[in-house]
């Protein structure tokens, strides 16, 4: 590889052999809603917690991702995940449920584009055959860990995001059917000194502008290979923005292709200010809906990238600046 | 790779060219004090507050080790890292300093031997050049976010473990002298049920277990093939329940070269219960003294298995039980 390249490109093409995509209650009403595997109509799903809901969540997206490769826990040699969670908890309490081994990641809502680079590392090296790569988010916890309690029902300004509920899982192997995970582009840390974070997709936009001008440069290649190119969960206010850096740039991309999980997910009339937000976001946008356009022949090459921001509530506090970063997976037919 | 195994093997070797560690006060009298790069008098490394402290320190021994090897930061393609803190502030933080390609990790702390056994398939792979990989931990900024402020004098069981305040880091490439990656075995969750966190070591040792048969099952190897079998940071208690689990399950690892980095890091007079702990422990005693020791020759082949605990004070708060897990990587002169 290049010296100052970042850009993984995969020559043995990891088959995304099946994914999933389990949604709460919002997202059943949402605009993608179809592309779930399963919906809960309780965001608790009958657990005593939220945080014990987005685990169980995360569990079953990656039994259905398992289930519909015609797999079992026993076949999965790997297990990558990460969540936005304290100790990434979600992660590991159903790494324990899975029993297979297991890489803990944290890349806030970036850690699922973060997952499935690693994993496709991992399929394209033959450090293993049967990977998982998987991630989530759960709007009460979430909102309850970075913010406040939802029963709070504290107002929000009009730049602020939605967490999604939500969690995605896609299985990798070197063989079998189904949309190729081509290369992968690893992140920097941007951080423009911003600090608010109630408008984390203005803070995250220069992080995903970083990492697509370095995924065009270290390829050689101009957006137009791609159908489409969506950024993670930007949101509608920091999507425009990224748009307007990109352009700057001199990296234009067409209107038509350039898109965000965040913006496509929820309907224009469920209250999400600027969009959703979360693991869950890129994950259940991408593992449910995309793959299913691509199963479908509607898209034959697209780019993700996932973005995220690195901060804590303690570094909030601390009157620290948001450190963002983005990482961005091609994937084709 | 075949099916059931859970150990990467790296034909290219690749080489860790520097490594650095550095410590605190309280290591600054440890029994490994010769073996630190840089040892800070001042647990608050002159920052205002214990969690910057930590980034700093983290920075300090990425920087030594670049330096170390006679490189810049631009020289550097990936960088790994994980701590404690929430979110991995520590690890994000110093990676915005660096600017250079980052992926965190959370594996508690097990997290040093996570990105070790990683970037080494980043430069197997020839998925990257000069990969770095650092983790590191603050005693303060640990106690306070997982047990209490250590200002509030709380007593402990003699169960408990001393959090090592350091960091430490190692940078890989696929040319140049030194010690050499040669495999990796990555865990498994493994829970039996404890839920004491004043007794991590106990919790964790079935984890150190599982990977070490783990690892000599799949590599058809016996435990004299090392020189140095060391557990991360079980401490005097957990250490000695994992022999004795060894033993039964068959694994004879003769008592003088099976050791564990919690017991060996502070002198028998300081008051540190059962032993040091933390991600920086295994970190700081494999990259400082570990690494000094193969390098002067008294060491050919080591395996460090770091343990992690994997569990919030949250998951604790709700009832649940400790989820533990140890990656293991083989270092070879």
């Amino acid at each position: 590889m290049l010296q100052g390249h970042q850009t993984w490109v995969f020559k043995a093409e990891p088959v995304i052999r099946s994914s999933a995509a389990v949604g709460g209650p919002f997202e059943s009403k949402g605009a993608l809603a179809g592309d779930f595997d399963i919906l809960h109509e309780d965001v608790w799903l009958g657990q005593d917690s939220c945080e014990k809901a987005e685990k169980k969540m995360l569990e079953q997206a990656c039994e259905k991702a398992i289930d519909k490769a015609g797999m079992k826990k026993e076949d999965v040699q790997f297990f990558l995940s990460g969540d936005l969670m304290n100790q990434i908890i979600s992660s590991s309490f159903a790494a324990r449920t899975l029993g297979v081994p297991y890489l803990g990641l944290f890349g806030a809502c970036s850690s699922s584009m973060e997952g499935l680079a690693l994993a496709a590392l991992i399929v394209n090296s033959k450090a293993g055959e049967n990977t998982l790569a998987a991630a989530s988010s759960h709007n009460v916890a979430v909102e309850k860990q970075f913010r406040y309690p939802s029963e709070y029902g504290s107002q929000k300004p009009p730049t602020a995001q939605w967490t999604v509920t939500g969690a995605g899982a896609a299985l990798l192997s070197l063989n079998g059917e189904g949309p190729r995970v081509t290369s992968a582009t690893i992140g920097r840390v941007i951080d423009m000194g911003l600090s608010d974070p109630f408008n984390m997709g203005t803070a995250m936009a220069p992080a995903a502008v970083d990492t697509i001008q370095a995924h065009f440069r270290d390829l050689k290649r101009e957006p137009n290979y791609y159908d489409l190119i969506a950024t993670g969960d930007l949101g509608r206010i920091g999507h425009k923005i990224a748009g307007d850096l990109l352009d700057k740039h001199g990296i234009k991309i067409p209107p038509a292709i350039f898109t965000d999980c965040g913006i496509l997910i929820y309907k224009e009339d469920q209250p999400v200010m600027a969009g959703g937000s979360g693991c869950g976001c890129s994950a259940t946008v991408t593992y449910g809906h995309f793959l299913n356009r691509m199963r479908k022949g509607e898209l034959k090459r697209i780019l993700i990238v996932a973005t995220g921001a690195l901060m804590s509530p303690l570094s909030y506090q601390q009157k620290e600046t948001i450190p963002c970063i983005a990482h961005a997976v091609s994937i084709e037919m």
